[in-house]
């Protein structure tokens, strides 16, 4: 608890926390008041996640390679996970849907992007492990692919929905999670010794948690993220709506960008130190587990939790993001080296999706 | 004919031969039993192909570099040829281009795939050569590019179908087997030190043919495979809607793998003697040459055999899986290593095609 | 003067100059005659070209790195630009966006091409600096996206034109020369050693011109240009119809092949002596500039000069055919090595595009 305490006072971002009661207070005297229960939510799931972040990591790293990397997997993006599963459970499939290829389409350009722009100001030119980058854009390209078919052939010919596209989603599903699966025996097994130094980013800073105190957090957390994300889905489209924002800005932008927040401390932090393998491994790593991943095991959560089977069929603008997000990062990593100007053609193309989605009239998908 | 038995005991794949009479016989017993028929049909066209593919590598060992690579493209892909041209024949296009597109895309992500998959679970990592790849895979880029344009414009605008989709796809042909012709001046001529260890895949195992057998051998395959390919397409199309397998399934997947079986038997094993150079030039050889060769020469050959010409106007979802194909296999041969999860992907790609077109309702295109 | 007359004695295309007189003649005495003046003036702007690219060259040469970028960045594509300008101020924003369009087709794929084909067949294998290929066709691929969308979701949602449309191309042409100027200071400041040895192409042929002389014949060619495009544009569309050509064509091709001379003679002379890294420049860095420094530019001068704001909204085809020369670009520079085979490939993939607009029927888009 004293530890705790400390890492609270080190870390400015878990100040924050004293918004966690405000929400509950807000929820209960200002029901009506969408905007700022919006706005107070966002603020309290920043230091959640940056916590889970870290209790994850003291977890991993007391649990040896294998168990430690499947950890960081499953807990690394809590937060998005748990403000989908609520989506998924509110029957919300748009919502669940944006808020994956946002997180996926954020992590991949602008937690990529400002990592090489954060690093390139400090450093004239940064070397970074390829053969990680490699493996995990190749993931990332097979996710979009499986994503893209479905809602191709969804597109093409309107008559049949139902039964097709279920089957299909649910197959492919089966498909990315056995992909991953092999991927992590891969990564963490077979072929350890080339993903080497981009496994090392949780003894930074601070004295190690004990393994009780990290799991007493992460279960907290959890359960406060979750209570929260129900405040935060529910305020969210009144408050669009009241601000003028578009629902699709919010879950591709907001939520991407408000969830990935701890992320991109570390990865930005990592930069700066020369210590590209990080940033990459965080910035790629994390997009890969939640199209290869978390997207199927929404999926396959939605016959259980769902009103009806959620299916891989996502918005056409969504798929033409995510492809050339996943294409955009083959290309960057494929050199191995990296200078500013590459983070700021990154971020460009990042502004290009949000500035889009700014300005996308409200009732427009 | 003495070897030609020896390599008969010798490769158990030739002992399906016998199936051949029994094609003959059942297609005058059981003219009725169209599922029946397919499946003898397959086991029978699988020997056939190997034969050929062993007697094309004689001959093409005998004459030397330039004519002996132009045997392997005319008659390496004897199988689809034949089957594609019983098609054509027959006014059924839209066979044709599914078989074509199948093999292109089974022989540039399956065969590939597999091929790394075999060799890398012997292997730790195994090295190729760039050159040939990337060569190839420029070539299968430029043939996608010409299949894409065609038919996105007659996509994008229903009424102009006729003469400018014919004279398109006419001149494209022709520019197509240009960039074959200077692609063979190339590897075979101007820059054949390049492509040096991917060109003695003919010379393993038993004892070299005689031309003058090994020709025998090609002309009475030939002509029993043009006789059951007459029954495979005419049974396919029942026995499919017999087992509730959609046309896209069979001409895409089954044909593609049945007509491709030798050719995987060699890359594979090339693959596991850690000679991944010959399994990529198999792979990628085989496809380019369908590409660039194969179906500018069928636009052509429509011109004579077809009830009308055969454009390069094909379904989007195979323009679509194409491009994708291409672009994999571009990314993936691009670094010139591999270990078995490259393979995994490929063919975690290559399983995403095939889900769908196995789950797609029958009247869709 | 004398400098002027000793460099079009030296230079046999300033002899076209010749043509320019006769075409403000032509204009008076054969109003009628599109045809004709459309041929003459396109013979007109070959020398006025090759004029402002060596005056261009001569004041950058004077006025250091930094300013003398800046200026050919700005006045290497000025035929293009005032072709463009002189569309721009008729309204006709389809001619503005073909030519554009156009330009970075042809340079990035037929200039590009043909400098490796010129280059290949006198030297085996050509080697260039990678760093600066993929810096450019890194903004081209990001100027490319930001094309893509504004068609995508127009070509998507037909209702919602106007306003969103308008402001989206605004933001995105704004961001697009934020890019620029970052591109800038990175190529010519902060990271100049990377881009070493491409800046050097002035220098070549003649004795330097004095930086008076060369600021006289800008002002004189920029004139005279303009002239000679008015009567251009306003010939072309009726010769176009006599010649039963279509419109596509015309912008696409033959703007782009006749404004581009002056640049492929520099480029394949660079390329003949085996200086490949000036040809790649060349050709990659002036359809960048056309990309993310012309096209935005004319955006922002559409609110001033034009009847109504121009837009971002490109025909599909032309997002297609930019995004396939993009990808190809980068596949092709990513080695870092050449040979003809390649520049045969890039040929291939442009004459595909030039094929089928050539073919097109005329009312179609």
């Amino acid at each position: 608890m004293n530890l705790l305490l400390k890492e609270i006072r080190r870390n400015p971002m878990l100040w924050l926390l004293a918004f966690v009661p405000v929400v509950f207070v807000a929820e209960h005297l200002l029901p009506d008041s969408p905007t700022m229960l919006f706005v107070l939510s966002v603020l309290a799931i920043v230091p959640l996640a940056a916590l889970s972040s870290s209790a994850t990591e003291a977890v991993a790293s007391k649990t040896g390679d294998a168990v430690g990397g499947m950890l960081s997997a499953t807990l690394g993006n809590l937060t998005e996970l748990i403000i989908a599963l609520m989506a998924l459970r509110a029957g919300e499939y748009m919502l669940t849907k944006a808020t994956m290829t946002g997180a996926i389409v954020t992590k991949s350009l602008f937690v990529l992007g400002a990592s090489f722009l954060a690093g390139g100001l400090k450093h004239h030119v940064q070397e970074f492990n390829r053969a990680g980058a490699r493996m995990q854009a190749g993931q990332l390209f097979l996710a979009t692919v499986a994503l893209l078919i479905p809602s191709a052939v969804g597109a093409a010919d309107a008559v049949r929905t139902g039964d097709f596209t279920q089957n299909l989603s649910l197959s492919l599903a089966i498909m990315l999670l056995s992909i991953y699966s092999l991927g992590l025996l891969f990564s963490l097994k077979t072929h350890k010794e080339f993903f080497g130094s981009a496994e090392r980013h949780g003894e930074e800073g601070g004295e190690p948690w004990p393994v009780g105190l990290a799991l007493w957090v992460l279960g907290g957390v959890t359960i406060l993220t979750a209570l929260i994300s129900d405040v935060f889905v529910a305020s969210m489209q009144a408050a669009a709506k009241t601000m003028g924002i578009t629902d699709a800005f919010v879950g591709f932008v907001i939520v991407a960008l408000v969830g990935g927040i701890p992320e991109m401390a570390a990865a930005f932090s990592a930069a700066r130190k020369d210590r590209l393998d990080i940033s990459v491994s965080i910035a790629l790593g994390s997009a890969t587990q939640i199209a290869v991943c978390v997207v199927p095991v929404l999926v396959l959560l939605s016959y259980v939790m769902g009103p009806s089977p959620m299916t891989l069929q996502f918005w056409p603008g969504a798929v033409v993001m995510m492809l050339i997000a996943t294409i955009t990062a083959t290309f960057v990593t494929n050199s191995g080296r990296s200078a500013w100007f590459v983070g700021a053609l990154l971020i460009g193309v990042y502004l290009t999706f949000a500035i889009t989605l700014f300005l996308l009239p409200p009732r427009a998908h």
